[in-house]
């Protein structure tokens, strides 16, 4: 069994009130990786980049328990580009560039040694190519988590509802859940989004945590108060990513466990945070993670007996 | 022993998405005194209102273990009052109106009866008259709880760096606690906050809960997800009577103890703004009280194995 994981592999150059870099390896794909091969140790990656794309990078994800026979390598072209500048609250951005390149006709394929897997993760793409890997599968994984953002709200809705119908588990941000349902509550939007198909909404809402609804239940995860965020991008991968990999580990999909796997996906995120790019999940051990995790227990128990 | 609370006692004009009120009675005290009720019974208001004020509401505070002989209720003068429309996020509002009326004059004068207290809540006020109340008590309370806002910042923060000095707890929301400190991190704001004077920093952040920090420790308490938030309106107050009315009945005032009573003053705003005004907090029983802080526990609570 193993982790499928669709999604962008890229070159970001990131500007924050901190500093900038240059072309520095991201994409969604990359982070839900790096932080999944925490838990798990069997991820196939699927996605695509341009002969441009270094070799050091994909040796850094099979160091990660990341096989990457399913990652295009598209010669004479280039690997897709972001370049973004944060504003000083680090919660809004601006883009300053976007090339395409090689995302522009990705066509993804499912590798046949990859079918047969437990989790399927889709990270941010069109929603037509995540479409394109779930019929791919010839057997559909026990747990499908999809990510998806404004812009395809915006541009291929129609799409994004087929794809929503066949998955268990949505991540959007709040701005996204009023956007999908039309209701500015989110226990609102979160009911009507339940009712287009998945069965789990995570509901990410950057230093302000995130929220796990099913029909009945609904739970919160806090995020991490930390003196300095450095550069959050790739914090929403690297939360799904610590999620699904959680998961996928332990074989447990009931909302209890969801539970622990979304404070496992915070304390990720929170490490994601902490430097440029992928430089500080590269670096992680385990040690460091079960202190983190910790840290969440302590940030939120308390022991009340009722009055 | 008792708990002291001081602060407005108000009429109040409401607009919201939902409707809107004529004047009805309002004003932090009233706000802290109904909800620190439900968990203790000798509370004793210093406060000021005109000869327009209802006995009924008066009344009102009687069946509510509100001692109102530090109440000044002034002939031929009119009680302060607040008019406001909350945007369609509920989190912003324009104030329409504001006539201070008696709070012009306002001269607290703390009765020899109220002396002794256990537990003194200071209501937002302008920092001097603030001041005045912790001039007229003999002996200093176990616990000091001030509130204030940013207006006072603004105008008086010499004053308001003075009062800071003398109390144990300060609530703020997290633009204030950004303001006081000059700070954008919550974390190194709090820090900073820390060093003027309060022991305890509580940072109120509306929807997105409220953070307890003492000078080696942070705890975290969401609001509950609701469906509608009908009027906020005394939603901060309300906090700040629950937490300091458990404290006061508790007797305990260790950082395990407040995250409790950050957890009940929480569960306390999540009733008030179920309704206009005080309407909520004036019916409430004690069984809804439990109930709610059951679906804090669940909202929060869980358990993981370090992995």
């Amino acid at each position: 069994m193993s982790l499928l994981v669709v999604g962008t592999v890229a070159f970001d150059a990131i500007e924050t009130p901190f500093g900038k870099t240059d072309k520095i390896v991201g994409g969604a794909a990359t982070y839900i990786g790096l932080s999944a091969s925490k838990f798990y140790d069997k991820i196939n990656l699927v996605s695509v980049v341009g002969e441009d794309f270094p070799k050091d990078a994909i040796n850094m994800m099979h160091n990660h328990n990341v096989n990457t026979e399913g990652l295009q390598i598209k010669e004479n072209e280039k690997t897709f580009f972001w370049s973004g500048r944060y504003h000083n609250d680090m919660n809004s951005r601006d883009t300053l560039d976007t090339q395409l390149n090689v995302l522009e006709s990705f066509n993804p394929v499912v590798p046949s040694s990859y079918q047969n897997c437990e989790c399927l993760m889709l990270g941010n793409l069109m929603p037509s190519i995540q479409q394109k890997v779930l019929d791919q599968l010839q057997k559909r994984p026990k747990l499908i988590v999809l990510d998806t953002m404004n812009f395809w709200m915006d541009n291929f809705m129609d799409d994004l509802m087929i794809a929503l119908k066949n998955v268990d588990v949505l991540t959007i941000n709040d701005e996204e859940a009023r956007q999908l349902s039309g209701e500015y509550s989110l226990v609102k939007a979160a009911k009507k989004i339940l009712s287009f198909g998945p069965k789990f909404l995570i509901i990410k809402k950057g230093e302000h945590g995130a929220l796990l609804f099913n029909e009945k239940e609904v739970f919160f995860a806090p995020a991490l108060p930390l003196e300095e965020v450095f550069d959050p991008t790739g914090a929403g991968d690297t939360f799904a990513g610590g999620f699904v990999g959680y998961l996928c580990a332990t074989k447990d999909y009931s909302f209890e466990n969801m539970k622990r796997a979304v404070i496992i996906g915070s304390a990720m995120a929170s490490f994601c945070v902490e430097k440029f790019g992928t430089e500080r999940m590269n670096g992680l051990d385990m040690q460091e993670v079960n202190d983190r995790i910790s840290q969440f227990v302590d940030l939120v128990q308390f022991d009340i007996q009722l009055v």
